[in-house]
């Protein structure tokens, strides 16, 4: 196969050896088991495709009544079934009822948003050093790429690349976890503190992203048979240990992380010749990682 | 099917009407032929896949030595046969000679890089508003996207979605257009100034972004068989004038686009509810559509 090397550009998560600090492939190989965090099965989704399973960590720190009513949604089996009804370029895949006739039991259908949640010191949050376009302050939460406004006492996750999302209406209120959707593309910032972000693609994205676009509105699908079906949506908690998907991800309050980040900024090595000196909130790598231990 | 507005997010170009201004597709509908130029068919590449054409403009003002010797080794077949040999998430796929045994002709074999090209009044350059992390100034330049620094007088194409680039080695001088690759993802911006772009994909990239991810390192394909085979590449100019792609693009130094930045770094309409009142290079739309006149 082509050499690695040979007229390619570096991964992301695999830039040669820097010159002058470790690279991000060194600090995770060096990092402790301290420095990664387990899934919490309570708040892990399995999306189950024909094809395999996305794993989904929810963010209950920023949508709590959205995170409790979807893991309802799936545990009274609403999203079984049901199907990928729109894939987007460079913008989303979504799923939903296509035929917007399944019942609900006892979830809620309309939830107040949760675009913003206010923040405390309860809530660990490591500070990018730079400035961002969208937001006064961003950095990351539990793993999650959010930002803050101290004027507001406001904090909420941020649409980066695999976010998770609660789709809605014209109303605010008009969405309960019922279809969801996870950004495949370039990062739509705009929609930050306008729709319900719930969560995050932890594996599996490539089963959405190389999904047919939908050539509909909106990359909508137009024929039932371009949908890809949900075989199941189930909580981790719900299915038995040894099926489970047992992934960990960094600390994002750990040295590591903020190593990994000032590695980043600053990507050294023989590849690059002019180090950015800044990384965006939605370039930053959060690593996940079969769990160790 | 279901209904555009049921519990869904708006698309990036479609967005409702705004209360206070017109929205992007108005001001399209609005526009005047004046406000768009049709691709130069010899600055425009056609990359020939089984499934469809991808549509590649060069931008010979950034990177002319390289767009000169990629159209030489167009015309000489380099490409014919050759396949896609990565597709790494969230990253790039990228086409090269998988053996590595092509010949050259009178292509070169390397050439000095063209990271960053001397900038002047010649040379449109439409600012954005908002600061960048990545850069002093960025805008766009005759439709693409670009930053410059007054200090030192120099202008670069920037990474975004669907950028086109010279794959290298570790050398700065070791691309010469035989592997060329296009960002399918979140726009890795730390590669602006370190590697040589030269265009972008007007049309096709679900094409691209489709493909199966390579399982080897850095996204390569492990076995000949998950290659997708290149059946040619072509300088549209060659092409007879039925079978070209007519497009046009939107003129970036127009009043329109103007107006179009404006609409989308403040969304409004019914359905957001908090405008960014910012963009990001790499999150402005620039609008291509069949040639009308």
């Amino acid at each position: 196969m082509l050499a690695a090397l040979s007229l390619t550009i570096p991964a992301l998560a695999k830039d040669v050896a820097m010159k002058t600090a470790k690279t991000m492939p060194e600090l995770i190989k060096a990092s402790s088991p301290a420095d990664w965090r387990p899934l919490n099965p309570e708040n892990t989704l399995y999306l189950e495709l024909d094809k395999g399973r996305v794993v989904i960590e929810l963010a209950p720190d920023f949508a709590p009544q959205h995170a409790a009513n979807i893991k309802t949604l799936i545990r009274e089996g609403y999203f079984d079934g049901l199907a990928i009804v729109r894939s987007q370029e460079n913008y989303v895949v979504q799923w939903a009822d296509p035929d917007e006739k399944r019942e609900l039991k006892t979830a809620k259908k309309n939830l107040e948003p949760e675009f913003t949640v206010p923040y405390s010191a309860q809530l660990p949050f490591t500070r990018l050093p730079d400035a961002d376009g969208y937001a006064p302050q961003v950095g990351h939460a539990n793993g999650f790429a959010a930002g803050r406004d101290p004027k507001t006492g406001r904090a909420w996750l941020a649409h980066c690349y695999a976010s998770v999302g609660v789709a809605r209406g014209n109303e605010a209120n008009s969405g309960s976890g019922t279809s969801l959707y996870v950004v495949t593309g370039h990062a739509p910032r705009q929609l930050d503190r306008n729709i319900t972000l719930v969560g995050r693609v932890m594996q599996g994205m490539e089963l959405l992203t190389t999904l047919p676009r939908g050539t509909g509105a909106l990359g909508f699908y137009e024929k039932p048979e371009q949908r890809t079906p949900i075989v199941a949506m189930k909580v981790a908690a719900d299915v038995p240990e040894a099926e489970r998907s047992k992934l960990e991800i960094i600390r994002t309050e750990s040295a590591t992380f903020k190593a990994i980040v000032a590695a980043q900024r600053n990507r050294g090595g023989e590849w690059y010749k002019v180090p950015a000196a800044y990384i965006d909130l939605c370039n930053v790598p959060l690593p996940v990682r079969q769990q160790k231990n």
